[in-house]
């Protein structure tokens, strides 16, 4: 017999990103297609520290908690917001998540009704697409260059859409690393002032930064306003580890208690155990979090520079472009014009390497020659076997094309 | 300014639980309102040893996971459903999750489009009424008695209604206690064969039984079917402990694919640290689970058998109604007709106890009258001290009821 799902889950599409992890599982095929940090600088003698702390405290680190998250660490990440980015917020202003993912679903969840358009740049994070079509958004792409999104175009489709939201990745974004000038950032805040709409500004990379050059985030920059149109989701997944699931949104009041409605009734709460380690962490004189982030950042410098200049030293790239990030942990390349990175993408497999093609993170206008490489998970050494085996494969299906 | 809602979320009412849980909070009122294990019974220690072995190992233990949640979990599950409850399934049917509270959002996820019909015990679990509601589920509830679902009632509703599934929690039930007999859960199985309808078996209490008779489950009694209607969940949060937020899903592999999608969408995946301590602990040597869940069921039994002493030795309770339960932690209690349980917990407060009102359990023909009592969380003596207090409050309350 044939099961009759809801119409809502038969539109997902499984993601690429997620089809490709399974076709390299168990093969020795390097990856530069997840977004993993580098688990080898994984906190593990700090995390089994202070799991032996927490775990000879209190039995409540195992019950059930409350919806919003543990206070003990609301507090921290109010003050280390407020410390790190300026960004005032009270701790009831920050709950707590299973991750940036579950925000970004308890997101839509709170604001989208069928129909409702969401305004997003183009390209943009791909999970986000799929969970605000989930839920029966309209997704439309905002005109954007290097700089972010064209305040003309902005206006023109807040004024056109009326859009419940408009999601941004401002700094080092995903797939293209690129960062929002602050001129941008500013006409951003200043066209969704004048409308009333809600910014959701996701910020997973932001303190990954290869530079001094650190800019304001958007809920920095509208500082302590009454009415707060931005909505500020970060994540531990980039800064300690992402197995313990635990990422954060500050908002106004209102809008927490929205989402924490969401959040109880799709799973309660987060780990216990996860939010109180991280907290511990945080207050452990043995363990510095700024530090552990400079040295990941460090590492991740590396790494990016080490696939740039397999890049720039392999001739098969000639008339490929790409950009030189300044923090995060992707490179987005475009091939030249008319070649399908999708293609490629099943010679790379073929010769050992994987990426994700940039195709799915487009809304409109899709650039079918484009793609994403991560270079925060594997080290400088394998970095440099990968991109000699994806130079191969540019090679010959460039030959091939050259063919056709 | 006004934020604009979904109208899904603002659909949702906070639960009644939550709102005494916060109304008590702080306060040093007994709560018989929420669904807590004994905290003080937690496997702790043994929980802080295989934490040492886990943060030793790989540090996968904090990387990215697989949606579906770590195979060794999922196959030492699937041996323990077969060994305990004789469910025969595949690693691959199995899918863990953040709880079962999260299993019924993705249940609702993957099967309801807005108008679809869920048929439910009445009185029911009152958050799997909010979640479907949510999803825009015409919920209706199958006339009940002490056994099970009515069959003709049952066969009648399948009929008329064509629902996406059943949801029924025939073991120690939530709120009720109650019990399936075995000829009910074999009328469900059959009907919903005839019909081809999902059955969403919720079983987290089936193991905590204070006699030796166990039923089978829906899923052991539909057996190696080769397209299962029964889709089978339960969670370590009454085995173990729920600050780990680990449950588990059980059913034909094309539905655990379709939940799988949600929960990719939802929350990528589960906290892989803790995925990682339970099966850790179901490997100890030092660490058994099925004496753990023996002595665990004794103490339930033995706090039960002290709220039924208070119960029957106050004259207070005269002409009140309840059940002796067999298992799980709730007792479920009929007030004499006409008396609001709403307003006995208002008296209740006052006098230092809480407990949860019957009537947000009902779908239809809402009793009133009814309310649930949690034997599992306070020691005897609190129990003891509880009852007392709540005899006052019954008392005072019948008397001025008897006035007016």
């Amino acid at each position: 017999m044939e099961y009759t799902f809801s119409n809502r889950i038969q539109s997902v599409q499984s993601s690429v990103v997620r089809d490709i992890l399974q076709l390299t599982q168990g093969k020795s095929i390097i990856s530069f297609a997840g977004g993993l940090p580098a688990e080898e600088w994984f906190p593990m003698e700090a995390i089994r520290k202070v799991s032996n702390i927490v775990l000879k405290q209190s039995p409540k680190a195992l019950q059930y908690g409350v919806t919003e998250g543990i206070m003990e660490l609301r507090e921290q990440l109010a003050k280390r917001m407020e410390l790190h980015k300026k960004i005032t917020v009270e701790p009831s202003m920050v709950m707590l998540t299973s991750g940036s993912q579950q925000t970004i679903d308890l997101m839509a969840k709170a604001f989208i009704d069928p129909g409702d358009v969401v305004l997003v740049e183009n390209p943009t994070y791909l999970a986000c697409l799929q969970v605000m079509k989930l839920y029966g958004a309209q997704v439309v792409g905002v005109q954007s260059d290097a700089e972010g999104m064209i305040p003309e175009d902005l206006a023109h489709k807040l004024d056109k859409y009326r859009p419940k939201m408009v999601y941004v990745v401002p700094t080092f974004s995903n797939p293209t690393g690129r960062v929002w000038s602050l001129a941008r950032r500013q006409a951003l805040l200043e066209q969704c002032r004048r409308t009333g709409t809600v910014i959701f500004e996701d910020d997973p990379y932001g303190e990954l930064g290869f530079t001094n050059q650190q800019l304001p985030t958007l809920a920095a920059l509208e500082g302590d306003a009454p009415d707060r149109l931005v909505v500020y989701t970060s994540t531990f997944s980039k800064l300690v580890a992402p197995g313990l699931r635990t990422g954060w949104v500050a908002a106004d009041r209102r809008i927490i208690q929205m989402l924490a409605r969401g959040k109880q009734s799709a799973d309660l709460h987060s780990s216990v155990l996860d939010q109180l380690l991280l907290s511990e962490l945080l207050r452990s004189d043995s363990f510095s979090l700024d530090d552990h982030v400079h040295k990941v950042s460090l590492i991740y410098k590396e790494r990016m520079e080490t696939m740039l200049t397999s890049l720039q030293q392999n001739e098969a790239w000639k008339g490929s472009q790409w950009n030189k990030p300044q923090g995060g942990m992707f490179l987005w390349l475009e091939l030249p014009e008319g070649l399908d990175a999708e293609h490629l993408l099943r010679v790379a497999v073929q010769k050992g390497v994987a990426f994700v093609p940039g195709f799915p993170f487009y809304v409109e206008d899709c650039k079918r020659n484009t793609m994403r490489l991560n270079f925060s998970f594997a080290s400088p050494d394998v970095i440099r076997t990968g991109m000699e085996r994806l130079g191969e494969a540019i090679g010959e299906f460039t030959g091939r094309y050259a063919d056709v």
